[in-house]
């Protein structure tokens, strides 16, 4: 494949689709979630084979996914996220006040390399590729070799949506090439405006770097890696151990723990009740049945990077079964950076901690993160506030006493957080936000109404919510 | 001065800022707007001798960095600015759906690096950290070399305001080390959250470069370089080119060409018109008197520059005076791209193109731009529709009949546009959203009411608009 030739196809259909009404757009996305709901039966058998996701799993996601979709044509159709800005001409001030009004236009061609762990929500017609293409901006896939033939049906079905909308061709189009050198040469095309990646840490700051080296560096959405800390309060964990016990062995071995929100890190002050929880999740977690992972890579990166932590004198069991748990001394996992890595798959530490304070320095020896947990009663939230206050500090979500695995799709939800949560805290990769990852503000001056985007013009014919001269308004 | 220590004191002072209420914040913004007027005097006087500009420019200059102030001031009060949303849970769903509530807090340390073309409104006190501040950020501002004394006065005024409002001693940071290791040294540093420069390609381009290159990346916004192309369309001309010169000798003088705004180039279609207008346009430059430069560095720079392309054959002058304007063939444009390089001062290159055709092709080969203009009649834009949609394609702000220089702060505004104008085409650095670069969304999932922040309670204490349930409300 000619990725150069792509680009071009892609800046080529841009110069149309960037025009497309949102109106326009938000039938298209309708019109793709129903292209792949016509084909759930054939794409859930086909990515059963690829990925060894169960049936009823992939149904969920593929119900989140057309969901998705949708959401986005609702907030296109609701029409204030452009954050359209009107303030008007004031001839008597001096020096005269020109009319500025500003609102958010797509960026341009945007290349989305899709993850293997969710193959329809974080994939081809993930939530990257929705939020771009309800953005305004045309969509490079970079098809994942995990699951190709998933990737091309949803394609397929994308195509569909295309011409029957009566889009160009390049809309959307989808490059199976394999090896890093295409990424590479997709993220250093001059045509590319931005990217957007979900997965590995590797992978993500390779393509931050690209981007960062290129003569016209370009904003990448990379969402790579977290372990998600969760915190059992003294309170709590002696209220109901074997309860939260519960909750995190169903929580860790999800899917096989293959979700960025698997609860890799549990942080508790040592004593009865920590034991207690320990030998209940032990418990829980052998009730669970092993899956196959999604593939073979996956499978040996996670049986070598346990092994490896495994071996460490610091580090002792709790149970290895479908999952491992095991258990470090705070003090010991503060000197080895290792264990802070992510270890994707059913994997969880234990850090147990002398008291509160040391719960804190865990804590902050952590880097940023997409989730951060309490499980707290409300005397623990009153006792610890500081504990709270630093959740807040480095994760995109805190979560209070639920678990930090299932991501709604909605308008409050942030999918992000510090470094190495993703390469930019300042946005999310899930919820209605994510279109702003690809977009940029113009500013018109002194345009007659009729040259205006009609989000702009003074009679606000799309009916949106605006700011005119500082006052909020939808009329 | 050690920067380690310096880092370290903005970090403890953001633990007790960033938690500062947004009213607090207001009455801070105001208090140091009101200590700087306290200065005026002084500060005219001082600045005036470091940096060259009249009085009149420095007074208005610095009601506009106090009224700047005010305005994050008022955006505060008024509080949607932090976009909060709320998504009540659903027990009844399957699965459950969580409570999820989202709303912007501020990144942390935000180091400043201000310009010398602006003394009060692009430094020490300037956009970038009036919207830090704003947003709850503490503040390491690198003093201008260009005006040491002048950001020193304005950070005496600043920490009067800080002691006044009993804030953290540390909250803003003033760093007068000279010396590109500084610069380096406080991008660098772990504990720096964002970084804001206004400046030149070469030091902007170095910036972003420091920041990739750390353990973990941060944002940088630089606004570095723009030539701001205006369009003289052929009807415009033959209506009145030499109304069109007089507009733009004032604009290309004005402030001796030291803004980040300057039309720097100038494309039209050869003929009468084009010829009438460069007359005029060299009459009227006659007109003005020449004053010094800010600094010897950009006299220095200036001259060098001019004298680069002034030995090129492919240029003819127009006029050398107080500026000194150009002219070339669009062909030969095209084949140089040192004719698309910024040339601070001011410096004119009028573009000569065959037709319509060709003034697209000169506009399609410069790069990113904070401004593009379209001199223009109703007639003009009827025929040109495809110049104003490429001007909207590479600029931030796109003009119609009203000149580059001059930008409002409001929150219409875009001082902005793709790489090289800014380092991110996603932001800008004048106008209310300005402060959108220093805050990232959090979101809080299944708090109880008091403990989330004001903005996502329950009964909505601040009275602000939120999302609410996918609906825009304020009660």
């Amino acid at each position: 494949m000619n990725i150069h030739q792509v680009m071009q196809q892609s800046g080529e259909a841009f110069a149309a689709y960037g025009k497309a009404s949102a109106a326009q757009r938000a039938v298209f996305l309708e019109t793709i979630a129903a292209a792949i709901e016509a084909r759930r039966e054939a794409l859930t058998t086909i990515t059963h084979e690829e990925t060894n996701l169960p049936a009823a799993r992939l149904n969920g996601e593929l119900t989140r996914t057309t969901g998705q979709l949708k959401m986005f044509a609702g907030l296109l159709r609701e029409g204030s996220w452009v954050s359209a800005v009107i303030d008007t001409a004031d001839a008597q001030r001096t020096p005269p006040k020109p009319d500025t009004r500003k609102m958010s236009v797509p960026l341009g061609p945007v290349v989305v390399f899709g993850a293997s762990n969710f193959p329809y929500a974080f994939s081809t017609a993930g939530g990257d590729t929705a939020s771009a293409l309800a953005a305004g901006c045309t969509v490079v896939v970079r098809a994942h070799f995990g699951h190709p033939r998933t990737s091309a049906l949803i394609f397929e079905a994308m195509q569909e949506a295309v011409k029957t909308c009566g889009l160009p061709p390049h809309t959307i189009q989808h490059v199976t090439t394999p090896g890093n050198e295409t990424g590479k040469e997709l993220v250093t095309h001059p045509l590319t405006a931005a990217v957007g990646f979900t997965g590995s840490l590797s992978g993500g700051t390779a393509l931050m770097r690209y981007a960062s080296e290129r003569a016209a560096p370009v904003p990448v959405f990379a969402e790579m890696s977290s372990i998600n800390p969760v915190l059992l309060l003294p309170g709590k964990l002696k209220e109901d151990a074997p309860g939260l016990a519960r909750k995190l062995a169903a929580s860790i071995t999800l899917g096989m723990g293959q979700f960025c929100t698997n609860p890799g890190l549990i942080i508790a002050v040592e004593g009865e009740g920590l034991e207690l929880f320990k030998d209940s999740l032990a418990d829980e977690i052998r009730k669970f049945a092993p899956q196959p992972m999604l593939h073979e890579g996956i499978t040996r990166n996670y049986e070598t990077r346990t092994a490896a932590v495994a071996v460490l004198d610091a580090v002792r069991p709790v149970v290895e079964n479908v999952a491992m748990i095991q258990t470090v001394e705070a003090k010991d996992f503060m000197e080895d950076t290792l264990l802070r890595e992510e270890i994707f798959g059913p994997y969880s530490l234990i850090v147990q901690c002398h008291d509160a304070e040391e719960m804190q320095q865990v804590l902050n020896s952590v880097q940023g993160q997409l989730t951060a947990t309490l499980m707290a009663t409300g005397e623990d939230l009153h006792q610890h506030a500081d504990l709270l206050e630093n959740c807040t500090r480095i994760a995109g979500r805190v979560i209070i006493n639920e678990v930090p695995t299932g991501v709604e799709v909605c308008a409050g939800m942030v999918h992000g957080g510090p470094f190495p949560a993703t390469s930019d805290p300042r946005f999310t990769s899930v919820g209605t936000s994510a279109i702003q990852r690809w977009v940029r503000p113009v500013c018109y001056q002194n345009f007659p109404d009729q040259l205006l985007p009609e989000a702009l013009q003074n009679a606000n014919p799309l009916r949106i919510w605006r700011t005119v001269n500082n006052e909020w308004t939808n009329t």
